[in-house]
């Protein structure tokens, strides 16, 4: 953990934060904080910066708060994810706030299972506890938002343009194209879309209507990756590509 | 899985290939491959092609094997790790395995916690299953070499010159840097080495020691990632400079 994520309900009428739980333990135990000591804190949505503790009990950690920095900026990456198997779920979306995506709509695909919509990680206290994870590691305070789709075509033919908007750069990472990343005009991109299948891909006509609604192919090269690890390598990529490499 | 692979001792005398265990399991449970049917296999170290099935029961699978193409190319890229935590580990090294990194040397560190060298994750039996998980992913047959060293400045000191050799362009991902990864010439190198501290990062002893042989310090920008998101982030834009994005 290397920011104290503090929420609303935290503060007192005096401005300070009084903090209990998970959090409050770990500045008892793992940062053994010091009254006088200064933590590194941030408001969830809000700035970052620096909490002076006045009491670090084992009831409560108290801290007199100076919130003067913003977050890191953001990555302008929306994902569109066939629902991955749970596992996969709990490493990418901790992974996923941690790099600054913004929105996570989670879809039904021909090759997601079933099962996986009764799985507890979809639970929104669950999924909420992964990002503010990833928020913690990467010292951001911006919770990327989560969608649940289970029905893949009604949602890219009724709800796509108008969530993603219509200027964003769709890109559809599917094993027969050929263009490589590099050659899709990311460094001007505004903002990006991402859409990444479930481990066996998307099936035909899921990648057909993808691309009818202006996802652009390419290529990841002949290695097939399970898709917690694809979602890091493309978010790194997309990065360097738009930050003009 | 993706591919299945094939060990020496799996080949009877005649050429055919009869496996059993998790494999065989896997083609009767997951696959349901009846005989006359093609599988996608590669012999570990070696080719990959197609293995007819000829028997499937709950004893072996017994296959006719024709190994005819190259596994996928090679990333031309080794790591210097600290050890991660083993939950880190468990994730890393099918990922590492999966995007074709030659080597990985995992090291101590001043925040590497003493418990992590006991954990069963760092046996060598337990290491190559996690391996192989990533190649089955990748459908790749070479196996990452994987060393452990517990002493961190005899390593470098003595070494890591020899094992590393001196063309590759040795990378330090380290938070004071300003340089981004994209200037350091990456599309001229031949090979990549890349030393990626613990969560917390190298000491400022460490990061000056590895400077002082060679790796160039570079910034992964301002958030902090996790090291199993951050080796995969950085796998990906290191493939994509050294392809000459």
């Amino acid at each position: 953990m290397n920011l104290l994520l503090l929420f609303d309900e935290d503060f007192l009428p005096d401005g300070t934060a009084r903090l209990t739980g998970r959090r409050a333990q770990h500045a008892r135990e793992v940062l053994r904080a010091e009254p006088g000591e200064l933590l590194r804190v941030g408001r969830l949505g809000g700035l970052v910066g620096t909490g002076e503790v006045l009491e670090n009990t084992a009831e409560a950690l108290h801290l007199r708060v100076s919130l003067t920095e913003p977050p890191p900026p953001r990555a302008g990456v929306e994902l569109l994810l066939a629902i991955p198997r749970p596992k996969a779920l709990k490493k990418v979306l901790p992974a996923v706030a941690s790099l600054g995506v913004d929105r996570v709509v989670l879809v039904n695909a021909a090759r997601v299972e079933k099962s996986y919509f009764d799985s507890k990680v979809l639970a929104p206290a669950f999924v909420q506890e992964l990002l503010l994870q990833g928020l913690e590691q990467a010292r951001d305070t911006r919770l990327p938002e989560v969608l649940v789709r289970e029905r893949f075509r009604p949602f890219v033919e009724d709800e796509l343009d108008a969530l993603f908007g219509r200027e964003a750069l769709r890109l559809l990472p599917h094993p027969p194209a050929l263009q490589p990343l590099a050659s899709l005009g990311l460094a001007e991109a505004s903002r990006v879309v991402l859409a990444i299948g479930p481990d066996g891909g998307w099936v035909p006509f899921e990648a057909e209507l993808l691309e009818a609604h202006g996802f652009r192919p390419f290529t990841l090269g002949p290695r097939i990756l399970r898709v917690e690890t694809a979602v890091p390598v493309l978010l790194g990529q997309v990065a360097l590509l738009r930050a003009g490499a």
